[in-house]
């Protein structure tokens, strides 16, 4: 029982973490004073060596993944040279883009071919892009044709689809056989693929004709014929499909495997529920990323000319659009030069219009990831849109609009950016509706760009509304 | 083979919502005609309202829950009524807290105690937040010893605590039987517990001695005894864990399910990837609709007011951070009224000193979240993120002084531009660095609030510095 307990309380990542990184220190502090006691320091690195070697080798490869993840280049490279060769590919495939290729820099050929040798096909063909080209022939020539073939059909489908997510490791019986038999067949194996919670029956041609759930197996009479139990499976899923929409049915209908079949219902892969929510983590990641402008995961110790190429092309844009939006107030310097408040109220009027537009999208952005809303709900959605913007701009135009009354001794003024706020609210409103609309009818994702779109639209209205009016009402 | 390649091609929840949108439909314009001929109205009312019938009851209750949240109140509410009862229950747990709320004020007391009643313990902790206080002391009531037990104890935990997600779904064994008592153990059952993919190995006290998967119940030779060849689970967690660090367990260790334990190692219940993929996706919706500063999820067809209700804490505190930007550009009135340009150039200094702090702390943010780094790093995060800045306001900087200076003539104007957005973008580099790293050494979420405060600092501090710069040396 003290064992399980041991084991049950994990240290928690920063705390190995730590450990990892102090015993580094340690060795560099004893390599740097090395010479004075050479027999004492060599028990001693000895010892630092030894410690630190027992601490990789119980790391699971998802956690050695983010220990090298978490440390700078140096130290990064004295703890992968010290991780056991077959252990390498593994790693690899856990590890970030940015990571990975500062650990294959590391590598020579052999390494790497050693490295990724005992990885699946599926897996291969995840590593393969990263790897340098002259090792690609080689590697290549190493598989069987039945592998090699896996690898580059796994290779053809873009990253977020089933065919590139989908593994080999399927267990196939036949229908015509008793429960008994199953179970003799599967005590020939030493292990079942992990996450296996079904068998696949397909017949002489490769068809699937059904799927038979380990839970069945398990609690019906072994005299049972696997075709009296097995049920078709309605969670049948094809190679060029959308991975978003399979992640969406494995949520929805709680499952673990799903078969993977071409077009003909021939049984090709399956899908495990692991490589789902390491696909919906990304995705969500992504998504972050994408929506601060970072163009892809940065590793936090890149050098700061690879942050800068990261982040550039979205400074560019929100530039470009902060640009035309001084532009438009550059038309009414001569209102501005004539009534200055002017200048100090505008921020106000643009900000609510971003901030209310970017909730507004938000909204619609995720109701129609839901499929909740198409197009066609495009009118219902603009009336209440508009009906919240209306109410936000009589009240908080109203309150603002009060304030800059008694800050300015000026009704009109007061009653001027009451307006604008309540009509730059009704622009994002219209906009926040429409935008993601629009992008879904022209076929691309919504959730990009769609807030600096927004944004951009609400600065330049809200200057343009603001002081526009102010132009015509207060001069 | 035909009926299988019909499954197969499951129609996506969009047509049939639209399916059943016409069907309502048409059942409406029957009842509004009805009377001219009436026997053939009949048939036709009947024919449409047995088709509506077939369609929802050969929906997944995960799917109904998906177009009842996609239906305007009214269609809602009819559909909700031609719901079989004995599915109510698993509706109610799969729809949406706001639309949950709507189906059950439709509801009197007699049928929610009908919905309620086939749910597991874990189940109903789930809703009963969410039913009308005079039905839980019958509900209560109906529950034996047990039952009532583990609602109360699923009830008394956080939403994102292991305790909360867990479910009771275990099979429990002895360590000293054979897999072939095992076996014909599982027999008795009519079915496992969905995502059964291990037994709980346990003393008579019900403490976890060990885990039995059941790929090894297969594997192994029926002779063996459960102790020969159960395993010490390293996965184990505790029912006050939190939810996001099993998550990424689950994620890690490809889990399937994983036994829940107290304090005395005593088994208690088991977490299944089902909850954790529910769990993630959730996490990440809230983490959206936080971003877009929507409290709650918000029903698309839920009523002005109540959206209102959802919005305006947001755009309140947008609005304090607005005007406090605004009074920072009231100070320097003066200094505008003789330099218009000023006003027309001070957003791109604002706009981009909140762009740049927001990918800075986008990155941080999930550098923390993966544990990647800790407070220990802000310095070397600092240097990293200052030089970013620094390289971003030389370039972008010069760039837009220039235009500026071209623009205005002006070449002091040019070079003040240019030193107030290097000025405001390093400003929002240290800010971005250190906001994320106060929150978390005060404990709260860096994730929410972060990109609030980053952009009310570099728009205050942005027109500061350009003003203020503006205001020394152009004047």
């Amino acid at each position: 029982m003290s064992e399980i307990e041991a084991r049950a309380s994990t240290p928690r990542l920063h705390d190995r973490l730590e450990a990892i990184t102090d015993l580094l220190r340690r060795r560099e502090g004893l390599l740097a004073f090395a010479g004075a006691a050479p027999e004492t320091d060599d028990a001693a690195l000895n010892a630092t060596d030894a410690e630190l070697q027992v601490r990789l080798d119980e790391l699971h490869p998802a956690d050695l993944a983010d220990v090298l993840e978490s440390l700078p280049l140096h130290d990064r490279l004295a703890v992968w040279q010290r991780v056991r060769s077959d252990r390498d590919g593994d790693i690899l495939l856990e590890v970030s883009d940015s990571v990975r290729e500062s650990l294959i820099a590391d590598m020579d050929d052999r390494e790497i071919l050693a490295a990724v040798e005992p990885l699946d096909a599926d897996e291969l063909a995840d590593l393969v892009d990263d790897l340098p080209t002259e090792v690609l022939p080689e590697l290549m020539a190493s598989l069987d044709a039945q592998e090699r073939e896996r690898v580059q059909a796994a290779m053809s489908y873009e990253d977020d689809q089933v065919g590139a997510l989908m593994d080999f490791d399927m267990v196939t019986i036949r229908e015509d056989i008793s429960l008994e038999v199953v179970l003799r067949y599967l005590r020939r194996f030493d292990e079942l693929p992990a996450q296996t919670d079904k068998l696949f029956v397909v017949n002489a041609d490769n068809v699937l004709t059904g799927v038979l759930p380990l839970h069945w197996l398990l609690v019906n009479s072994p005299e049972k014929m696997v075709r009296e139990i097995m049920a078709p499976d309605v969670n049948t899923f094809h190679p060029e499909d959308d991975a978003y929409d399979v992640a969406q049915a494995f949520e929805r209908y709680d499952l673990v495997t799903a078969p993977v079949v071409d077009a003909h219902q021939r049984l090709i892969g399956r899908i495990a529920v692991d490589a789902m929510l390491d696909f919906i983590r990304e995705e969500s990641e992504t998504e972050a990323l994408s929506r601060g402008g970072l163009r892809e995961e940065e590793d936090i110790f890149a050098s700061v000319w690879k942050s800068v190429r990261n982040r550039w092309a979205w400074l560019a844009i929100n530039l470009v659009t902060a640009f035309i939006a001084s532009r438009v107030i550059g038309l009414f310097e001569h209102s501005i030069e004539k009534l200055v408040a002017l200048a100090t109220l505008m921020p106000i009027v643009a900000g609510i219009g971003g901030n209310s537009g970017n909730q507004t999208i938000t909204m619609i952005v995720r109701a129609m990831a839901l499929e909740q809303i198409g197009v066609a709900q495009v009118k219902r959605l603009w009336r209440k849109e508009l009906g919240v913007a209306l109410v936000n701009g009589i009240v908080w135009g109203g309150a603002i609009g009060t304030v800059a009354w008694l800050l300015y001794g000026s009704a009109s003024l007061g009653l001027v950016m009451t307006a604008a706020m309540t009509l730059n609210l009704l622009l994002a409103a219209f906009m926040g509706v429409a935008i993601p609309m629009l992008m879904t009818k022209m076929g691309r994702d919504p959730a990009l760009g769609s807030s600096v779109l927004i944004t951009a639209m609400t600065d330049s209205g809200g200057f343009f509304i603001f002081l526009g009016l102010a132009t015509v009402f207060l001069l």
